[in-house]
This record gives structure tokens, C-alpha cells and sequence, in this order.
């Protein structure tokens, strides 16, 4: 296993489980993608226009997730911070809610779960929401997780299960010698295997209630505010995210632009955030491939190479669905069906040797 | 010496360059309001109603900071960050312009230099402010300085002079024994003397131009800004200071709210700020009084024990006159007429005892 985020710990633990012997070569584990994400498991919110195979997934590896969070809560002992209460997604002006009503029919076409609500249901549901929000829908399928206890669990799990972790970097593939080796490097596959996976810059901030107790709200909140998209994630010890930008830059700054849109949008929808302490401001990499789709499969032209990446914005959600079908591939050697829209092939060869940098 | 903050410092300086023995005393020099400040040195924009007497003391200190910086320079070797490029004062709507108008008018009566700017002057002076800038004013001898250097370089001369720096706290005055006892202790004064010396919380941003070359703009840009204030100060090594809240709060915490409100209202005057890092968020206290004016002198009922704080939003433009003055106090025993104003006893005598906590 090359890359250590929880794509490449949950393979792990799942390989590891079954019996295989498992290296995780990393030299920074949880320094990637991982413990910058929201943790939002929204396969509905997330239904774009166009991307019905992403959806697909998403949907199924959502349905996987109350199962294994239950498992790696048993495996790891470490609480996930894992919720239930399901997502608002909301619009403050009359534009907003145009824009989350088309989407909402569009995932409704497609049977997910979701709700048209009125401004007195959506107050009803969270009273914190400002009385200026106009509208918007309840996707009660759409959870969340912290990611910031998901990665160590992952590993606690994987190293309970025998994997072990080697903490130095990976410069060629042919480093590492195995029967299967599988890069889930994150924006590092690049490098290592020649395919299109690039780094989308995400800034995302972290609040935290004041006073040392919970929010007070219980939903993630998804909302379109003047034409900026903005979440807010509450998590029940008292953090909230609000992100993401999604921005196709490679610097590493935390921009004044950038929080401000972010702040000026969660405190628009939820005013008591203003009172809220400001923690940390992070700008942080999603592996990105050029249909937004992750790149999951056997690398062409090497074999047993196979490749688990380019989750983009939904690492975390895809997160089960992903260690179950490459654990299955690497046990089996046949690939699962539903893992046909995401081949490493579709793009083409490789640009560069995947022997070498 | 009790307090190794700017105050502190250039106090012990120029008592050392007089041939006095000076111990400087601080657990944790520069960690107070010093290294939080902005820096800026203005006398003209920071005269409001009611406070004449302030005032008065600002503009003189201010005449003192040419010389005071070259002397501090050649005797710390020490580039202070100093810029006289001077402040511009301006308002975003005709509210906001009206109340710009309103204050200069009375800085003018008080025959302080200010000169009012239409919109092409403004822009003329400094093309980065926002095109929506109705109006305001130039003060030229608004000048700034770079607190973070400032520090450093009055420690070294302090030192260089011979003053000695013991980092321990101090409980109680009575532990300090030496013939002058000078308390410059920031927030600390009110346990060490009873006096009505109380925090006031102050949230402030750093921000950097990208790609390392200085900020778009040279003057410091004080605004109103849809009935908010804010200051906006450029080094020449990139950094941007925006500030700042004023708060009567005790708690530490960087809140969502104010680092909205500052980068809105930055980011509304000089829109090039959206692109810059954002490097850093702090809250720091200032030492405030019940007048608002710093408390220089004897304190009451206390032979030997001197007081130099309460400085407020002021302590870096009042610091060349309060350590002149201060310094004289020591060496002749007799105060300044300047500082009749500022004098320990005008709030009546101390409510707590002067020897303990």
C-alpha cells in the first residue's frame, strides 16, 4: 500500500483482515486530503448533472457506511464521530432557491432521498438557521463523519489486523516489492503512476462553539448564499467546518478572499457563528481526475499494480465502497462491475513512465 | 523595571543610557499588547472628542518619533519598519464620509494637519482603494512603525546600554527591591498596584502580498466602512495589519464575527486584500483606564514605586515620550508638567493594596 490517508489505511485494514500481509508505506500519514475534509457522506447533495456513474457509487458506498462505521468502531474502540441527522440544503435568496430546486428535482429524477421543505419546516428542523434563508430541502440519507478520528481508527484497525506502517517515502513503484501493490497516494499517484490525477486546492475553516459545549444546530447545513456555495458541518464535541473552495491552483494559501466568502456565507445562514472562536484556516489538495470520477483499478501495463485514487471532493464517503472492491480485486483478481466506470485505461496510457519520476 | 513590553524596554533604555543600573523584569517579554500591535503612529486620526488632553500627549510624543527611531536605529543596529508615507482616512458611503467629515473637522480646529481629499485625489494618492470610496482625508503626519521590530530593537539597545533582563514574574512589588520601581506592566499593573488598569480585547489580522514583494498600496488606509472602523497598515516586507475590535472581554478567543467584519470591511476598501494569505489571527489586550489616558507617574502611598501604563490603543506612539519623561521622573525626582494629566492619583487611591495580590 503506498499512501497512508484513509483510502490507503482502509485497504489496509481490509486486506489485513482477510489474512494478506500489508505494508503501508507512507512518510506522513494523515498529512494529505484526509484530515482536511468535512467528512460529509451526501451522495444526494452531491448528485451533480452529468456525473450519473459518480452518483452511482456514491450512493452505494453511502449505503455501506452505517454497517462499516459500526465494524470499525468495534475494530478500532475509537468513537468516529459519525451522525445521523441528515442534511439541510438551503437557499437565502430567491436565486439560491431556484438553484437548489433544480437540483433537487434532478436528484429526486434520480430516486434519492430528499425533501422539498418550506421556510417554517426548515425552522422547525433548525431553529439556528437565519430567518432570511428562503427555502430549501432535507436530504435525510446525507451523513457525516470526522475524518480527524476516521484516519486513526482506520489505522488502529489495520495495524490490530497486522499491517504495518513504514514511515518513508515512495519515489518509484518498483520500490516497493509485493504480489499486488496498490497506490492510493492521493495527488502523489501522479508522480508515481503517469495518470491525470491533479491537486484541486480546498480552503476550509474550523470553528468551534464557545463555551466548550455542542452547536446549536444538528444538521449539516448545505447552502447556496448569493451565489456562493458554502457547508457547515456540526459535529457533536463541539467543532464546526465550514468550507470548501474548490480551486484549480497549486499554492498552499490560506487566502483573505477565501475566508472571507466562507465566513461571510456561514454566518449569512447561521448567525450564531459569528460568536463562534475561529480555530484554524487550512488549504488543503483533493486528488482530482478529468471527469471529477476516483481512479480505481488495474494500472495499464503494470502488472500487479492497481491504483485507488483521485477521490476528489468524496474521499471520505467513498471510502467503504472503495477498500471493499479493491480488497476483492487484489483477493480475487477480477475486477467487481461496478468498478467499470472508474478503470485507470479510460484516460488513456499513462503521460509519463510509471517506473520512475 | 517591571514589564518587558515596548513601554518597558524603552524605558530601561534611555535610564541605562543615563548610567542608571536597570533590571528589566518579565517572564515572558513581548507576549503582551506590544507584539499584537498595529503600529501606527497617529496622533491626527486618533483625536476624538473629549480627550484633549490625550491628545496633546499623542501629537507631542509623535514629533519625538523621527529622532527616537533614528537614535533606537543607530543604537540597535535595528530597521524599525518606519514609513512616513502618512494615513489615509476615508469613508465608503456618504454615512460613513460624513462621520470622516465630522472628525476632521474637529482634528482641524485643533490645528492638527489633516486636509481633506475628493475621490480622484484619493486615488491619485493611492489607485488601490476601491473605486466605491466616496471621500476623505490625507494626515501626512500619521506615520507608522513596525512593532515586531520596534521590540526587539529596544531590548537590544536596552541592553546594549546594560539594563538586564530577569525573566521571572513578579508577584507581588515588594519583591523588586531597588531604589526606582517602575511599573510598565501592561494588563498586569492592576494586580501589582491596585490601579484601574483593565484589558481591553483587541482582534487583529496579518495578511502578506503574495509572491513576497510588498503590498499594492503605501499609506495606512483608516476606514469607515458601512458604520464599521478599520485600519489597514503596509510594511515594505509584505505584511498587511488589519485591525482592529475593541472589546470589553477577558476571553482569548479569535471569534468568526470579528475576522469578518475586518476582512469585509479591508477587503471593501482595497480589494487587492482578497488575494492576499492570510497569515495570521490574534487577540491581544490592551491596558486601558477609565479615561482612556495612560497613568504615568508616582504611585500613591508607594515611595519609590513609578507607574507607566494604562496606554491603551496608544502604547507605540506614546512610547518616545513616556520613556522621556519616565526617565526624567527617575533621575530627578520631579514630574513633567506634561504629565499633570496622567497622574496615578486622579482615580483616588488604589482599591486594592499596593504590597500584594
Amino acid at each position: 500500500m503506498v499512501g497512508g490517508g484513509v483510502v490507503g489505511w482502509a485497504i489496509a485494514w481490509r486486506c489485513a483482515a482477510r489474512g494478506l500481509t500489508v505494508t503501508v508505506h507512507d512518510p506522513a500519514s494523515g498529512s494529505g486530503a484526509s484530515t482536511v475534509a468535512a467528512g460529509m457522506l451526501a451522495p444526494v447533495a452531491e448528485a451533480y448533472f452529468g456525473e450519473t456513474a459518480l452518483t452511482g457509487l456514491l450512493v452505494e458506498s453511502a449505503a455501506r457506511w452505517p454497517a462499516f462505521a459500526a465494524e470499525l468502531t468495534a475494530a478500532s474502540g475509537v468513537d468516529l464521530g459519525y451522525r445521523t441527522e441528515g442534511t439541510l440544503i438551503v437557499g437565502r435568496t430567491g436565486d439560491d432557491l431556484a438553484e437548489v430546486r433544480r437540483l433537487g428535482a434532478y436528484q429526486r429524477e434520480l430516486g434519492l432521498p430528499i425533501t422539498a421543505l418550506r421556510p417554517s419546516g426548515l425552522r422547525d428542523r433548525e431553529p439556528a438557521l437565519a430567518p432570511r434563508v428562503r427555502g430549501g430541502a432535507f436530504a435525510p440519507g446525507d451523513h457525516q463523519v470526522d475524518p480527524r478520528r476516521l484516519l486513526p481508527a482506520l489505522r488502529a484497525a489495520a495495524e490490530r489486523a497486522g499491517a504495518v506502517l513504514v514511515d518513508a517515502p515512495v519515489g518509484r513503484l518498483d520500490e516497493v516489492v509485493a504480489p499486488a501493490v496498490v497506490v492510493a497516494a492521493g495527488c502523489g499517484t501522479a508522480a508515481l503512476t503517469g495518470l491525470p490525477v491533479r491537486p484541486v486546492k480546498g480552503q476550509i475553516l474550523r470553528l468551534r462553539a464557545p463555551g466548550g459545549g455542542p452547536p446549536g444546530f444538528r444538521h449539516v447545513v448545505r447552502g447556496y448564499v448569493d451565489g456562493e456555495q458554502v457547508y457547515v458541518v456540526p459535529r457533536a464535541d463541539g467543532e464546526v467546518v465550514v468550507g470548501a473552495t474548490v480551486e484549480e491552483r497549486t499554492d498552499p494559501a490560506v487566502t483573505a478572499g477565501a475566508v472571507l466568502r466562507l465566513l461571510r456565507a456561514a454566518v449569512d445562514l447561521l448567525p450564531e457563528l459569528a460568536e463562534y472562536d475561529l480555530v484554524e484556516t487550512t488549504a488543503g489538495f483533493r486528488p482530482g481526475t478529468p471527469d471529477n470520477a476516483p481512479v480505481v483499478g488495474a494500472l495499464p501495463g503494470r502488472p500487479g499494480v492497481l491504483v485507488a485514487s483521485g477521490h476528489h471532493r468524496h474521499g471520505i464517503v467513498l471510502t467503504p465502497v472503495t477498500a471493499d472492491l479493491v480488497t476483492d480485486l487484489v483477493t480475487t483478481g477480477t475486477p467487481d462491475a461496478m468498478l467499470a466506470p472508474f478503470t485507470p485505461d479510460r484516460f488513456g496510457p499513462p503521460t509519463r513512465p510509471a517506473t520512475g519520476r
